[in-house]
């Protein structure tokens, strides 16, 4: 929710001059993302997001990210596409920094989703999965089970400044999830970040899906364990297994899931709690003084984590196991 | 450059539904305005900014500020245009905040405005002031030279932090302006903040006014003075004549200057520059940690008013005096 890099109108007009979009009307700064610059960009010829690429950011895997939109738009998913330039580029620079330009896609994003929305979510993540096979790059989950020992890492020492004996019950589930993660589940490309604010809908209906810059290769099925914690929670924290069955069933009207998928679930659940918990941890932990963004609380994702902890197999997510 | 106050898509929804706008195509915050939030909203009619009101701003003015829209838009005045809900009322409320929404104006802000701009501002700003007349509401300037005295009491004891020396030369700037500040000038409705971020040009033409939060009845040639500060100074602050020149030919080839008007241009530059220099040095002093702005730099304005006090009369403008 920041807009890090500005530029003049002159560097904007020679940025825009390199494709065949016509010339700006307007170009506003929005609120939404927290690691790249995004401005809404309309032209003579449509509307457009423009991205930043900040520090934050590998350049290295920006080649990945456009060319699996790109990928994933000529097999039918809706999802912004990337503007080429005249010389056929995704990717060029404005103001320093790496940019695309990305085709504008219509929608809000639900602060309190209904089943209706979840089963929607299962459904279109389905989708995203079965549209990435054949996708010809690949690219490491830098935060899969084994970058999160690391990551805890430098968060250590101030662990239980979030909650009295954190930082224990962290290296236990670190020790367990390595100990247990499963390995050899059907895997592609995930996306990695399926929270409902790069999910949009309209009239009800979901009318697309944003922000692939977590995206990766992993087990197809930890994907789904990231939307069980990013959609079916309640904003109390507790559980609501009428969203998980949608979401569930949502995903297996479309593709199979198979019996080893559905009983990795709950430790899948488990550790994509973690992941977030992590990630806001070290947020909430090193986060300037002044910063331009608020840290989200880490421990919304202790309390999914120990609901995941508690419970005996996938039966708890509404599946039939 | 910031978004305060959030809302759900069910309150948009509903907010929506008091008008005849169509429905929601997409809502974004955008990065523009630091006294209130600002969506840019596109309906299935058009694309609007929705402002909610944020607590700098007083209620009790929101009648002015919407009702001046309409009187200069009736009047031709390429400006954002307040709309009407189903019950004629411009003002409502989203999220808790009074709101309102106004019409989409195309066109970019230029960062490093030419001659040929300074006179399209020039000219628009004449435009606005003889619009504005008979506009039935006023509304008192906050922050005319009565006002600087109350603001610099809030930072007296810490202006010297930002330069030392800095408090005894305001205390001289706020003696001298108070006793010899021109009354009777030629007054009407005037902008009160025409900065370069508050008008936009498309292909090189200007398109439009917006921004009017500032707006209130004082001297029409105060606002002239506020413009010379805003477009006529260089980034490295040496004051550009050519500029000023043409800021001038351009308002006076709309509206015809009075004697007296040219010859306070001075001291009202040298009060338009304390001014803005004292909302700098407050907003400066009184930033909280963790806020999502970064204050502008005071010092910018003393250089501004060290140019105006070192002049004679309004030849150093480029007019003929």
């Amino acid at each position: 929710m920041a807009v890090y890099t500005e530029f003049s109108d002159e560097e904007l007009a020679a940025f825009i001059a390199g494709y065949d979009v016509g010339e700006v009307r307007f170009c506003k700064g929005i609120a939404e993302g927290v690691e790249n610059t995004n401005y809404l960009l309309a032209t003579t010829t449509g509307q457009y997001i423009l991205t930043l690429y900040e520090r934050r950011v590998d350049e290295a895997d920006l080649p990945f990210f456009l060319g699996l939109m790109d990928h994933l738009a000529a097999r039918g998913i809706s999802c912004p596409v990337p503007v080429h330039d005249r010389d056929g580029n995704a990717l060029n620079r404005l103001a320093g920094r790496p940019a695309a330009m990305v085709t504008f896609l219509d929608g809000v994003w639900v602060r309190r989703p209904t089943p209706d929305h979840c089963s929607a979510v299962g459904k279109a993540l389905a989708d995203f999965h079965m549209a990435g096979e054949g996708f010809g790059l690949t690219r490491a989950n830098a935060l899969d089970h084994t970058g999160w020992r690391p990551l805890y890492r430098q968060c250590e020492g101030r662990s239980d400044e979030v909650r009295p004996g954190l930082g224990a019950e962290i290296e236990a589930e670190l020790d367990l999830l390595e100990a247990g993660w499963p390995d050899g589940l059907p895997a592609g490309v995930i996306h990695a970040d399926l929270f409902p604010d790069n999910v949009f809908f309209l009239r009800g209906e979901l009318s697309g899906l944003i922000d692939f810059y977590f995206a990766c290769n992993d087990a197809l099925a930890y994907d789904i364990a990231i939307c069980l914690n990013a959609w079916c929670f309640e904003t109390d924290l507790s559980f609501n297994i009428t969203k998980a069955r949608a979401l569930l069933s949502g995903y297996r009207a479309v593709r199979r899931l198979e019996r080893s998928e559905i009983d990795a679930l709950p430790i899948l659940a488990r550790g994509a709690a973690l992941r977030f918990m992590l990630t806001r941890l070290y947020d909430w932990l090193t986060v300037p003084d002044g910063a331009l963004v608020t840290p989200k609380d880490p421990l919304d994702y202790y309390k999914r984590l120990r609901f995941h902890r508690a419970i005996d197999n996938a039966a708890a997510y509404g599946i039939d196991p």
